[in-house]
């Protein structure tokens, strides 16, 4: 039995309100502190998909010495953030209302690619997919799969948004 | 309107089929490197139960200064896996088959106490429930909502389960 | 190893906004041809809670005779949907974000009862929980536990919000 | 901005380890009593894929007059369900574990589409994805996009498995 991946490609139909989308999510990944300490670097960003890389190493691991579930949540549910993020109008942050995350094998290997894809945009939320890998010996283990449910938060600048949260 | 968190309690119903229950979770807590990277210990363990707390630290924010949500997720995961654990026998290990967390109020405070708390033991599968709670002021807020699958794994005890996580 | 429910209660601390919150829930709940068809009743409302019964019988069951995982759903969704609906402003209607159930125990017995709990209530979103337990021979079995995220559809009174439906 | 639907399309890559899985998916979907009492039809049946087929009307609906979520959620449960079933050997019957569903769209059109497709297939677990679309007036729309892991009830053939149901 075969164990292919979903064959979800990052979709080339989505036109950003922000013809900056990318150095926005740059500038907001730089200033999130937990994707510095785990190591997580940004591997890619266009309209709709984002890419968040991280190398397996102890400092990161549950008790058995695979990368932590918390850990594989954590770079893909700023993917997915990111992604719904690259659509967005200027004036709005982003913030995760809920995501849902399948572990499928074992997180480990050189190099682990959270994806976040874009599946609905919304004035108010935004639902996406995501999808973890791992990459050893020049193969891809599909790792975690996961859906989320975004809050646009309009009139909120993402470098000035310290002071929301709301729902 | 007043935001009552929902009255669960730990339950005082569980018996462990191991009677080194928590010294198993506290060796199993130390193995995890990820846990100690972003600065989470052991606050409590009973019988289908356990608590993990946090500081909020600018080294675990997201873009906004608030606890990143993917290391909200981390601590309520490990508090639902272990409190599963606590009833697992003690030839067997734990690992998440899948999460879904809700975030209701910005991470923020004094304190980060992540609770899981077990619904239901079964022979191969457990599911577990976690809240979030963020300290300040003597008050407590709620922070996040988990729901959580997890797997026995039997037959390979927790320190020597590295060769494991098919499903 | 005893398999106690989790004790969560209906909380007594939420104030409708509407003070005709229970007969709204019962004038929408007449209008769902989905709930009639199913043969499930509006067994309780009160502020923050709803619970929905259910006599299983072969017209909703599944292929080994257990009422169909997708109708316990349709009933823990309309519990969770209705809880949250009373304590919205009277020009509001509700609609369902997203749901996540696990399924406990087959669904059997003399009857379902579903229970929807507002964990937090918001202006534009409410996060509720559910719990679905079978009766039988006088005792109760937990056999769906919920978690879900609603929209508060504003200026959509619930019996003229056929237009709506955007997110 | 577009609002294209994931493409993820049903993988031709699974090998079926029933040859008869297809025969064994129609017997078992007659005798849900669920789907034939809303009116659903098997649509398609491949290796690791199923679609089921709805014509939304007042008995199925909600308030407003959609189709109610929780039938949108039960034909997408048993998709995901039958997809999986596909793949697993002649002497076991497939449960479901837990599903989550985001609601995108209103349910309405001239029929509803569920389709479900697996992830992984596992010796224990199996994890699915699932998709509904409404179609009208030759478009189709994204309506619910699900996540799902099912049981893989080893030696309970789908004809005789009225007596299991323990996880």
């Amino acid at each position: 039995m075969s164990h292919a991946a979903p064959r979800t490609l990052p979709s080339a139909h989505w036109t950003p309100q922000n013809p900056e989308f990318a150095e926005r999510v740059r500038a907001s990944f730089a200033r999130q502190g937990a994707m510095r300490l785990i190591g997580a670097v940004l591997a890619d960003v266009r309209p709709g998909y984002c890419a968040i890389a991280l190398v397996p190493r102890p400092e990161i691991a549950q008790q058995h010495g695979y990368v932590h579930a918390g850990i594989v949540g954590a770079i893909v549910d700023s993917a997915g953030g990111y992604a719904g993020f690259t659509l967005f109008p200027a004036s709005a942050s982003v913030l995760t209302v809920e995501f849902k995350m399948n572990l499928l094998a074992p997180a480990i290997g050189e190099r682990l690619v959270a994806e976040g894809f874009v599946v609905k945009p919304g004035r108010t939320l935004a639902i996406t997919r995501g999808e973890v890998h791992a990459e050893h010996g020049g193969k891809r283990t599909l790792v975690a799969l996961m859906q989320q449910t975004l809050m646009v938060m309009h009139g909120r600048a993402d470098d000035r948004a310290a002071a929301a949260g709301k729902s």
